[in-house]
């Protein structure tokens, strides 16, 4: 038996619980889902509206862009960019309206899927610093990424509820 | 060789990128940070306080608490309770105070680590049909669990702040 074959046979057993891909199509969906809320937002509402003193909408799409744009280039290459030089924290970059934004979301969409291959397998278990400044293993911090991600999309639903629109379905990751 | 020993080295090869073990770590962190977040409400106010006519912070907790106890039954076993009878659709199950609700939460965590290693490794890949309605890999049926779990706890967030209360930290998971 060739060595390809007993790896074969032996990780057909070991049943992986998540994939590479499926993380990536995971992350993906909610990423659409996240656009769709966005989208859902007044123009004028997406840059001005919030809730309790928090930021607005935009405000948090640029948080969870430069964590997915600078993220997932840390995790291909090792290089992060300093956590205090993302553009929500300079404040340097900002969109003028509600298709510049989404333009520049969907070029993370199309990054993403170009970088996450060439990512080894055994990438995910290593242990960097990411931005300069949170340590953990890949996995946990991509992992983080998403959740931090649903966690301020879901203040934007309460933003939306509060304005009387009625958010995209939880569940639609299409 | 024997094929112990074959599996072994071919599975040290592979590098599942999630194990079982780290999954339910990830969960178990995340209920750790929700029961904070309800901790946080002054008692009237996690009872009656909403914003956008949305359901107050123990009408969240109560469907994450379902979907957690159910939801690990039904992984478990196979065997589902049909969503129109989970408590908060029935709304027969009522929690009278903080504690009790607590209490509940807590009775959740025991049975989640007491069951989680009872289930075989080759489940998460099953297909199966949780509470009746909805169908998926038993994978991706937890990661929606605990992704439903981010999802309502960041809307108790935006309630909290609007409270002028301070929510825990997001990355705090002990």
């Amino acid at each position: 038996m060739e060595t390809n074959a007993i790896h074969q046979q032996a990780t057909q057993g070991l049943e992986p619980i998540i994939s590479p891909e499926a993380l990536v199509e995971h992350w993906q969906g909610h990423r659409r889902l996240t656009r769709k809320t966005i989208e859902a937002f007044p123009e004028d509402k997406l840059f001005s509206y919030s809730v309790g003193g928090m930021r607005p909408m935009a405000g948090l799409a640029l948080e969870i862009m430069d964590i997915s744009e600078d993220g997932i280039t840390g995790i291909a290459t090792g290089e992060w960019k300093p956590v205090a030089e993302l553009d929500h924290a300079t404040e340097k970059v900002k969109f003028n309206s509600k298709t510049e934004l989404l333009d520049h979301w969907d070029q993370i969409t199309v990054q993403i899927n170009q970088v996450w291959h060439q990512i080894p397998q055994q990438r995910f278990q290593e242990v960097d610093l990411a931005f300069g400044a949170y340590e953990g293993k890949i996995i946990d911090l991509l992992l983080y990424f998403i959740d931090n991600e649903i966690h301020h999309r879901a203040q934007g639903y309460v933003y939306l509820r509060t304005l009387g629109i009625e958010p995209p379905a939880f569940w639609n990751r299409f």
